[in-house]
C-alpha cells in the first residue's frame, strides 16, 4: 500500500541509492517519512528514547486529556521517529500491557500522525522446539491470536485473525533477524487450550500485543512490522514469569540494538524497498 | 463524573420530577444529553434501531476511512440516541466481536460523540448454579476480564481489570433487571482456566466486550452501564455455541425490551437520578 500522498511530498532523500546496497533497481516510490513505533513496557522503551535523543510529549495535545499514553518523538537522518507507549495503569502504575491498550494506542497514534509505518516492538516467548533461544530477535512473518476461541464457523477465524505481516526481503537481508510466526494473547503464561491454538498458529514466538496492532494497522492501511527479542523459553524449565523479569533488561538491549538497524536500514527507503 | 457543560447546556427537561417517582430530591444535574449504545453484534442491534427509528449514518465522517463501524442515530424526546456497531469484518463477514474491535469504537465513538453515558448492550452466557436463566436480563455491578493471566505482582491485578459499573440504584428500582457480575473474555467457549477466573471474579453472566468497554469509559472519564442478556447456560448440558444460535434472536427481544426501558427511564434524569 502506498503511503498518502500529503506525508511524502517531499524530495526523494539525497540518499538512496547510496544507502542501498542490497537494492538492484532505482526506488520508484517516495522514502518513508514517518514511522510510528508501538511498545508496550517502558523499560523496552527507554534505551530507544535514549539512544535517538528522543524528546517526550508534554504539551498533551496529541492524545485525549487523562489517558497515560506517552510519545516520544524526533529524527533520525530523514526520518520521522514516533514513539507511543501506552503508559503506565492510571490506577495501578504497571505499564498497560495487552491487546486492549496496544490496539488503543496504534489507533490514536495512526490517526493523529499518519505514518507510513508501524513497527511493534517488544518482548516475547519463545519455543525452543521450533528454534528459539534466549537473546534472539525475531521479525514475524505472520500473526495471529491464540485466546480468541470462537468455535462458530467463520467466527472462529475471525478470532484468530491470523495475516501476514508487511514483506520485507531486502530488511531481513540486511539486519540480523531471524523469521518466524508470532502468536498473540493476553496472558503472560499459557494454558493448555493456549498451547494447543499457539500450536496450531505453528508460532516460534509468543506475545501479548502483536496479532492486535496488526489488526488495527491493517484497518487503518498501515504496513506493519514486528520485531520481537526472546526473553524467556516457553517449553523450558523455568516459570516463564520469574525467567521474563530475570531477562528483561538484558534482552531489551537485543531488542533496542535491532530496532536501531531497523531503523538505520528504513532511512531513505521507500517500502518498496523494505 | 459530571457531564461536560458544554453539551448539557440546555435548559433541564420540564419531565424531570413528574417522570421519577423513585426520586425524593431535586436532580441538581443536568440531565442526560446524549448516550451511546455500543453493541456487538447486528442482530441485537437492529430491533433498537427499528424500535427507535435511528439513521444509519452515510457520509463517512464520524469514523475513519475503511473501518466497518456503523452509527446509527436519533432522538428519543430529550435524549441523543447513538448505537454503535463495529460491523462486519471486511475480510470474513462476520460481527466483529471481542474487546479489541469493542475498545476501539468506544473509544472512536466517545472522542466523535462526547455521550454522558456509555451503555454497552448485548447477550452473554449464564450461570444457573449462580441464578441464571435462559433469557434473564442482567445490569452488571461489576466487570472483570477473565483470559488475562499475568502472574506478576500488580500487573495480575491490571490483567484482572476489575472495575465498579457507573452505580444506578434508581434505574434498578424501576426496570426489571437482576443485579450481577460479568466476566468478560475473547474466547465464546470456557477453558478450564478461564473458569478458575471467572469463579474468582465471582461472576454470574460471562461476555466478550463489557471489561472492555468499561476499561476504555473510564480512561475518557465517561460513566458505563452494562445491560446483558442470557443466551446460554455455561454450567448446563448443551454446547456454548449450539445453545447461542439458538436462542440468540429470541434472547435479543428480552434485550431490546430492556434496554427501551433503560432509556424511557434515562429520558429527562441526570446521571445523579440514576
Amino acid at each position: 500500500m502506498p503511503p498518502p500522498e500529503e506525508i511524502n511530498s517531499g524530495p526523494p532523500s539525497a540518499s538512496v541509492g547510496t544507502k542501498s546496497p542490497g537494492l538492484t533497481e532505482a526506488a520508484t516510490s517516495p522514502p518513508i517519512s514517518t514511522v510510528l513505533i508501538i511498545i508496550a513496557m517502558q523499560t523496552e522503551a527507554l534505551p530507544l528514547v535514549n539512544k535517538f535523543q528522543l524528546s517526550e510529549d508534554t504539551d498533551g495535545l496529541l492524545f485525549p486529556n487523562g489517558v497515560p499514553w506517552v510519545r516520544y518523538h524526533g529524527k533520525y537522518k530523514d526520518l520521522s521517529i514516533n514513539l507511543v507507549w501506552p503508559g503506565k495503569d492510571l490506577l495501578l502504575g504497571v505499564d498497560s500491557v495487552g491487546t486492549v491498550s496496544a490496539s488503543l494506542v496504534t489507533y490514536a497514534s495512526i490517526q493523529a500522525l499518519k505514518p507510513d509505518l508501524v513497527i511493534n516492538a517488544g518482548t516475547a516467548g519463545g519455543f525452543k522446539v521450533k528454534g528459539a533461544s534466549i537473546g534472539d530477535v525475531y521479525l514475524a512473518s505472520d500473526v495471529a491470536f491464540h485466546d480468541r476461541r470462537i468455535p462458530i464457523p467463520v467466527f472462529d477465524q475471525y478470532g484468530i485473525g491470523a495475516r501476514r505481516t508487511f514483506c520485507t526481503p531486502n530488511l531481513l537481508k540486511e539486519v540480523d533477524l531471524k523469521l518466524g510466526r508470532l502468536s498473540t494473547g493476553d496472558s503472560l503464561d499459557m494454558s493448555p487450550h493456549d498451547e494447543g491454538a499457539i500450536s496450531a498458529n505453528d508460532a516460534v514466538i509468543k506475545d501479548m500485543e502483536g496479532a492486535a496492532v496488526a489488526y488495527v494497522a491493517e484497518l487503518l492501511s498501515v504496513p506493519s512490522i514486528f520485531v520481537k527479542a526472546v526473553t524467556d523459553i516457553i517449553d523450558g524449565e523455568k516459570p516463564t514469569a520469574e525467567e521474563f523479569l530475570q531477562n528483561l533488561v538484558a534482552v531489551t538491549a537485543n531488542l533496542d540494538q535491532a530496532v536501531t538497524q531497523v531503523i538505520y536500514f528504513i532511512n531513505g527507503r521507500s517500502l518498496d524497498d523494505l
